[in-house]
């Protein structure tokens, strides 16, 4: 479906809106309603299982979103954290400078001074987007973090988080001492984080608030984490860097064996491959819709020595779009908190020596993957509107309908609170006839319905069976009521790890 | 235990500490280690089920927690959240009024201007607390709202929310339309608050950013939701107005249809109830420990009719403390919104008449639960430390330990994966004797632990089993590995309300 198109049937059927909707909404950020949200704490369970679950040292922690001023100014964020703007001095409008300038300067405009992206905007005629007016001008970097008067005094200054990354690298201490005291050390947080974005835009993708998971390694690099064994001749479809500057778009399929051979570290391909497999096994994206997208050193943050960005291709974005990364950080972080805090941050590797760890970052955008769950697996179907998520994602696991209220009810509560009871997020709907219930089911993207009729509560022989109705094949069987739970539930946890 | 026992415990243990640590702290902020954070969303899970599953009418939903102007000044938070302030122009030091003047007047400042507290301060000649100096002054007063600068041009204000309360009220017209059109409507959310406290103490018991968990019902008061029935007997411990006013603090236990014959609805009386059987039967506070008190006309803000505070006596805090509260908020909210806004949120009650919704607030502080739940359940026990968490709160559930690790290795690892693939949270522990690793779960809240040891690897009758040992009776039996899930299972779901 197209943005406009995906976006209003969310809207309607509650999964998400824009926050203080009768007040006219407020740029950049949304609500979930109570499928978005269900949809997202599973995903967020998913991604957990998947990631933190991969090793016994690694955890999740959930840390404050407000960090002090000294913080943000040892990461680097304080100074760095800007995206030039571009001002009309005509009709006041502000603009990102790299989007203004997307077509002159095809590369980028990282690196440029704002007198020099001034520039590029006389020297090229640039005219505002918006009036037409020539009267473009560049102030200074605009910094995206939103800062709060801290404090009684109101002169401590706090910052909300830009990212979650830094409160894992503030905890790496405490979180030494609470674990094995050794590495490879994983601390991961599923957390707001905020930025004060020039230009909120496609929904999910551009937010002023938004969820980020992030599972950050520390590592000592002479014993990394991750080998490849039998998963060296797997392919991961990748866009690397002397490709695209040969002009291509399209991902190539590269055996993780020959990724490492290209010069790539083992480790670094074992946790692309735990990515890929992630997108395409556990959110069931399809395969020729995700690439890795290789930044190069121009592109990357100059403290990232590899990234390759996880992106999907997304009908309603008209093009690929990133969705997740995974960085090789060096040990950038924890020297800068060292030297920021006066706490030494380096651990002993044994034979009397200390290392700085260094930082392998997964990270992952959970409310973009929600909007990808959505542009991928909801689709019209004929005369059907179809939610295919994987069923350990879907906010309600199974419909339970009386066929008829009056007499099926009873039967029907019963059946819903025990499966409730049992864990399984079964919901109750006797509203309207029966296609009708399937297609709200459908719509919402729950992978089972259970329909009690007469013979459930008859004295035939198909006493207490009710009927299990398939979401994807629409097939339908009589199943004992009380075998219900065993025959769904394995299907609503989510996929675990294979062992390392 | 003490508060700074209890609070060094839970910090050694990686259960809390204070934001950026390693910077020195951040005054009123925290962050959740893996136990902490892993018992805090399993809280959240037990409210949920709790309180949201009371009716397949009540959702729950995420919402932003930047909110624009306009929202907070139709909610009366930018005129009315202020707490009074004292200054000291001599040491500069900034308190809280009331607990500057809490011997002088015991019965609160409520109500007062800055001025008039001003003259309170002179003509009772009260002194810094700080530096010993009368030269105290009150300014205007202190909003506690934390304002972000948002958007590019930073004209347009924007604020953190101070309570979950007002995203659901911006929520209602679309979760109208979303569900079934129909009252009672419930919007839970579980979500950060931000408050920019002028005295942040007692660790988790007045944070600068914090979370609650609040379902909002809208009902029509001609048919509100809540019937008593059998429980009309049941005793509830409330601390009345009239019993205060006489100087006693000791809760009298009376029962719910004693609390409607007085005077209060029976629906308030239901949920004054359902509350009291979440704090006592779902989190496992002493019923002892717990009453609910009630706030006078003068205490609770204008717009709440009906007002108990639910207080549990904590040792670490010396006395009863507030844990969540029950407020019958009238139509105030929605009206203000209305007006606001502009939108019409009156509803259809048929027969041609509309009706703007009245508001009962269920509200829970999830961190002092928190707090609450190791201030009650973790205790010295001879010579060990047990935190007798209720079994579906722990964060861990059972420990899996290999007797002698390199000969039950194999088998401990796969009985740890098999339990976790089926949604138990198993940990696997080789580390140290069996004891120490009894006593760092026992520590911990797990309340099993799993022995893999010769008999089990062995060909004898007790092939396949392991022992199951119970943090509570520290009892031990054998049982087969392939039982355990079956065993345990059950104790680890949240208990669901009873039918209403």
């Amino acid at each position: 479906m197209k943005l406009d198109e995906l976006y209003a049937l969310l809207r309607r059927r509650g999964v998400l809106w824009p926050t203080a909707e009768i007040y006219g909404g407020a740029q950049g950020l949304y609500d979930y309603g109570p499928l978005g949200a269900a949809l997202k704490r599973k995903l967020e369970g998913a991604w957990t299982t998947w990631f933190v679950g991969r090793s016994p040292d690694y955890y999740r922690i959930e840390p404050s979103e407000i960090v002090p001023e000294a913080v943000v100014r040892a990461s680097g964020h304080l100074e760095n954290f800007t995206d030039p703007e571009i001002t009309c001095e005509h009709c006041h409008a502000v603009f990102r400078a790299d989007t203004v300038l997307a077509k002159i300067r095809p590369d980028g405009i990282d690196g440029l001074a704002p007198a020099q992206i001034e520039e590029v905007v006389r020297t090229n005629h640039v005219r505002c987007p918006s009036c037409g007016s020539e009267a473009l001008s560049v102030p200074q970097a605009f910094n995206l973090m939103f800062d709060v008067p801290f404090g009684v005094a109101r002169t401590d200054r706090a910052y909300l988080l830009p990212e979650t990354a830094q409160a894992s690298y503030l905890a790496f201490a405490r979180m030494w001492e609470v674990g094995r005291k050794a590495l490879p050390l994983g601390i991961a947080v599923v957390g707001r984080v905020y930025r004060n974005e020039i230009a909120p835009r496609q929904v999910l993708f551009r937010l002023r608030s938004f969820t980020q998971a992030e599972l950050q390694i520390f590592f000592d690099p002479a014993s990394p984490p991750g080998r490849l064994g039998p998963s060296a001749t797997e392919r991961v479809p990748v866009l690397r860097v002397d490709r695209r500057e040969r002009g291509e778009g399209s991902p190539e399929l590269v055996t993780a064996g020959e990724l490492v051979a290209s010069g790539l570290p083992e480790f670094y391909v074992d946790h692309l491959l735990h990515t890929l497999r992630f997108l395409r096994d556990v959110l069931g994206y399809p395969a020729e819709r995700i690439r890795f997208f290789e930044k190069s050193e121009k592109e990357r943050a100059f403290y990232n020595r590899i990234q390759f960005d996880a992106e999907v291709h997304l009908e309603s974005l008209g093009g690929y779009t990133e969705v997740g990364a995974v960085h090789y950080r060096g040990d950038y972080d924890l020297r800068r908190h060292s030297d920021g805090s006066g706490k030494d941050l380096s651990v002993s590797r044994g034979a009397g020596e200390r290392l700085v760890p260094h930082v392998l970052e997964l990270t992952f955008g959970v409310d973009r993957n929600v909007w990808a769950l959505a542009d991928l697996h909801l689709a019209r179907d004929g005369d059907r509107t179809v939610w295919r998520l994987p069923p350990y994602l879907a906010p309600v696991a199974t419909g339970v309908f009386p066929l008829i209220a009056k007499e099926h009810r009873a039967f029907a509560e019963q059946l819903t609170h025990d499966l409730l009871a049992g864990g399984i997020d079964a919901q109750y709907d006797e509203a309207s006839s029966i296609g009708k219930r399937y297609a709200r089911m459908d719509e919402a993207g729950t992978p089972y319905d259970l329909t009690v009729d007469g013979p459930t509560v008859g004295d035939g022989p198909e006493h207490g069976t009710v009927t299990l109705r398939s979401r994807d094949s629409k097939a339908q069987e009589r199943v004992p009521a009380a075998d219900v739970a065993g025959r769904i539930g394995p299907s609503l946890r989510p996929p675990r790890p294979p062992p390392p």
